[in-house]
This record gives structure tokens, sequence and C-alpha cells, in this order.
């Protein structure tokens, strides 16, 4: 038997590493996805096939516990896939070996939210594969924990959105809205090498806050303060007044240290051909922008080429982890 | 009778746009001066030379008002020297045709106060020569006057520091305290084109500010924040501590749409060689950067010669408004 699941990437609008300390986010799921098909083994080894992930073929034996060395920012994504099938195990009690392939149509650890993605879309396929048809709310749930167990800390926020789709305005400790959008954004990511992880720029930003705390807390209230007036832009679908927040947010993302010079270089040529808002997108340290160009997708996407950045058009999605016939892939 | 007098220019450390909102500014007079030499004419007639500001020799006559048409960013400058002695005439109550050089060991019109060190050498210059030796409280007093004439709004800062010298901490409607420095700080600028005024620039935060009044007064907030905590750093000799701000400080600055692309490299190739602190001074759309870069100055004057802009060895000064022998020049 063979399961295909997919689970779509994310991007922060307004409110990343803000929404660690409890402001407001809106994030909204792509429709760029990672794929996961899974194939039960006779044996008990766990087989991953992931090249598009730029990742070589892995072997696995699941043991009494399933152990994964990573301190390289590909072997990253892998700790994710252990950790879900490790936590899936527990939850449905059963456990086998399997062949997994992954594939992502977008680059995987840039701020996209690939790694909950890949949980959810493991968690879904392998508790499917043995029989258990988890609901979302359920994979939501086990997906944070993955998240929390890899990372040491994380907001639900990433597991949430790959799970149930959607663009949401989240409020942390308190729930989430789903917001619709009156009319398709004109959107284009841009993409540069990481350098650093989602886990270190956190970090980063926390030695930054603890050196500076009332700045930092006052700097984090403005970002939380562009996340709300950024809902009742979407709600009303004032674009220009999205594009200016964004803006705004990207110069408080500059001020806590999380930008570079690569992601500055492609939020000024975006602006530049007539982008009207153009901000980091994820943790930062490299990784991705995004830029809200009405009519302007093709130039943009020059721009960021012409800038050492790999362009990318897209789309929000409303559609969440989703499982497909095996002959797709 | 010739008489010389120069007046530094200044760099804002901290809170630049925000001090025009009433939160505090720390600004430093530089040692990078401008000369304004005056000889009596036995006519009516003011003639202007300058060939150090990139504008050509000039002559205007007195009326019983002068004017002049600018629309240039060099003719500027000639704003303000010709409001300063139309003010200073009434002040004094003399007037008499002079031949008038000035040059200047800095970039004009770049952020860094040299309209307000052009005023007051030229306030002073005009009245000396006439017989008056004016205090240098009277010499500010009409110096905020001519700036605002000519600019319809501004902080008495630039004159005040320029008149007085010093490293001060602004309270807008309150006053201002002079600090001290325990340490030379290494400090290097870093200057490119200006494509907007320091008006165009208020202006523009202005409408960014109506626009998102909530979001915009938490960031000048902040930034004020930043110049608060600032002093403590400068009072204690925290050099680790001033760079971070800096660079906080130039995030905010970028998130009120006042940087640009050659200033952020400026910025980033400095930081990325040692600077400890980076930030745009003064109202940007082009202009001046500072770095803090103890002990690496070489590199970062390279650096930041590598991306386009010109580098500047400087320091603090507490010199201000200054007479000197004419033989000087």
């Amino acid at each position: 038997m063979k399961v295909t699941f997919s689970a779509p990437g994310k991007i922060t609008i307004f409110g990343e590493h803000a929404v660690v300390y409890g402001r407001p986010a809106i994030v909204g799921s792509i429709d760029k996805r990672i794929y996961v098909t899974m194939e039960r083994r006779n044996d008990n080894c766990i087989k991953i096939l992931a090249e598009d992930l730029s990742f070589k073929g892995l072997s696995i034996k699941i043991g009494d516990r399933i152990e994964v060395e990573a301190n390289d920012r590909i072997l990253e994504a892998l700790k994710y896939i252990v950790k879900a099938i490790e936590i899936a195990s527990e939850y449905i009690n059963e456990k086998s070996g399997m062949n997994i392939s992954i594939s992502s149509e977008m680059p995987v650890g840039a701020g996209l939210g690939t790694s909950a993605a890949i949980t959810v879309a493991t968690l879904a396929a392998y508790s499917y594969i043995l029989g258990h048809e988890l609901s979302l709310n359920e994979i939501a749930k086990l997906g944070h924990t993955v998240e929390l167990t890899v990372q040491g800390i994380a907001s639900p926020m990433d597991t949430t959105i790959s799970t149930f789709g959607g663009l949401i305005y989240l409020m942390p400790n308190v729930g989430f809205e789903q917001l619709s959008l009156n009319n398709e954004l004109d959107l284009i990511l841009g993409h540069v090498k990481r350098d650093e992880s989602t886990a270190k720029m956190v970090k980063k930003v926390r030695e930054i806050k603890e050196r500076n705390e009332k700045i930092i807390e006052m700097i984090m209230s403005s970002i939380g303060a562009i996340a709300e007036e950024g809902k009742w832009a979407i709600i009303k679908g004032d674009v220009e007044k999205l594009g200016l927040l964004m803006n705004i947010n990207h110069g408080l993302l500059e001020s806590l240290g999380v930008s570079t010079k690569l992601i500055n270089d492609m939020v000024y040529a975006s602006r530049n051909v007539g982008a009207i808002g153009a901000k980091l997108t994820g943790a930062g340290g490299g990784g991705c922008i995004i830029a809200l160009c009405p009519g302007r997708k093709k130039e943009v996407s020059l721009a960021i080429k012409l800038v050492g950045g790999n362009p990318m058009d897209f789309k929000l999605s409303m559609e969440g982890l989703k499982r497909h016939n095996t002959q797709l892939l």
C-alpha cells in the first residue's frame, strides 16, 4: 500500500518574531506544497528518499527510539520526519518500516514553514497507512508536539496553518481567526540561501531583547500593531495600506537584527521596480522576502534575479493538508 | 576688514525624525567645519564665493528684501546665507555689502547640519564685521529663526549644537544636557549623494505617520527609548551597547522609509568588516551613515568605498562657533 499526503508552505505577512512574545501575526498558506509518499515495508526499516530537498536517500532503523544526529540545515528536515514517525507511532500505538519519498515545490528551511508541512504530511501519511485516519485537530496538535520536541520552543502557528490552510490572524494563547481575501494579491517570493536556522534567529532576538528589554518590547508592540491594522487592510482590501505596512514591518525586522544584505537587496530591488510593499518573511538570517506588486510581477521577478535571488511566483491558497491518489507520484 | 568664523557640522547619534515629534535625541558636533570669511565692501552688493560647496560664485544685490529662488539642493545652502544676512541686518540694524567666501570640510546637504553651520557662521561674521559681537545665545536664537524661516519647520537642535558645540542629549521643549565622553570613539562617516532634502524627508515621514498614526507613534517612542538608553551607554562608556543601539535605531529609520539602498549597502558593508554599530545619520534619502568601529577604521573605510560610498574619518569635537585670525584663509 502506498499513500501520498501533501501540506502547504506558508508566508508570514506580518508579525514574525513578535508572535513569539505574544503579539498577533498574520500568516497564510500558499500554493506551494510538500509531498510525502509512504509505502509500508515488511521490515522495521525507515528509508527516506528526498532528493528534491537536496539531501540524499537515507536509511534509519527503528529501534526503541529513533535518533538522528543533525548538525546541518539539511539534516534538520530529517529530524522532523523522524520525530513525527516516533510521535505518530506512540499515538496510534503501532509501528512499521516505511519507504518514504518527499518532494517540495519550494525551498526547504527558508522560512516558508516547510518543517511544519513535512511534519503534518508525515504524521498523516504514517498513521493513515497503518489504518488510522487522524482528524485535522489531532494532526495539528501532534504536529505542534513534534515541532516543540525538535526545536525546544515553537508556536503552534506553522503546524496549524499547514494542517488547516487559510489566511489567519493568530493571537497567541487566545486563538485564531480566518480572514478572507476579496481579491487575489499579486505576490512574488524572493529566495536566497539561508545562513542561520529559525532556532538560531529566535535565540538571537531573545539575546538582543534581554540586553534591551524596554526598547525591544516597544518594537514587538509596534509589530503587533502592524498585524492588527494589517488585518483590517486585508478585510477592506486596501492593498496600498497592506504594502505600506509590509515596508514598515520590514524595517522593524531590520531593527531586530534578523535581516541580511541579500534580503535587503531583494527588498529594495523589488520596491525599485514597483512593488508597493516588500519585506522579509520568516525568521530571517537569509531565506525569503515577499513582494506585493500589483501588475508588476514580471518586473519584480527580474529585479530579484538581478540581485542574485531566486524569484518565485505564488498565490495564497486556502488548501491545507490533503490526501492524494497514489497515482500522483 | 576681513574676518573668518567657523562652525562645526554635527552627527545625530540617536533620534533623528523622532525628535520632530518630541522625543529625545543625541547629537554631537564633529571636527569637520564650515568656514565663512567676510570682507566689507563699499557698495551694497553681497558677493558669495563658495566653490567648495560645489556652487559657482554668485552676486546678490541687497534691496529692501533679499530674494533667491532656489529649486536645487546646492542653491538651498545659499538660502541660509541670504536669510542669515537679512535677519542679522534687522537684528543689529545695520547693513553693508560683503564679499563672502565659504568653504567646507564636509559634504554639504548630507545630513551633517551644514545649513546650521553656514547659518551661525554667517550670522556671527556679518554682525562682527559690522561691529556687533553677538553672544552665543543670541546667535543660536537667530540661527533657529533663520532655519525656521527657510524650512518652515525646524528644531533648534542643529543651530544649538553648531553654535555651542558638544555632545548633547536634547529633550525638545524642555532643554538639553551636555554629555561627556570618557574615551574617544572610533567613528567613520560614509557619504553618498542625497536624493532628497531634509524638508522632503520630514514631510515623507509626516505623511506615513498620518496614514499610520498609532504604529508610527510607537516607533517614534521606541527611537526615544533608544536615545534615553544611549545617554547612559555614553555616560558609562559602554561602546558595545552604543553599537547595538545604533543598529536598532537604523532599523527603525528603515521602518520610517528614510533609508535607501546605498545607505543600507554602506551600513551592511561596515558591519561586515567589524563595525559594531552602523546607522543612517540625519534625515535620510541618501546622505551619511556613521559606523562605530573600534580598531577597524581602515577596514570600514575601505568597505564603504567598495560599495560606492565616500568614507571620512572624523571625531566628535566639543568646539562650537569660533572666530579665526584672518590670516587663516
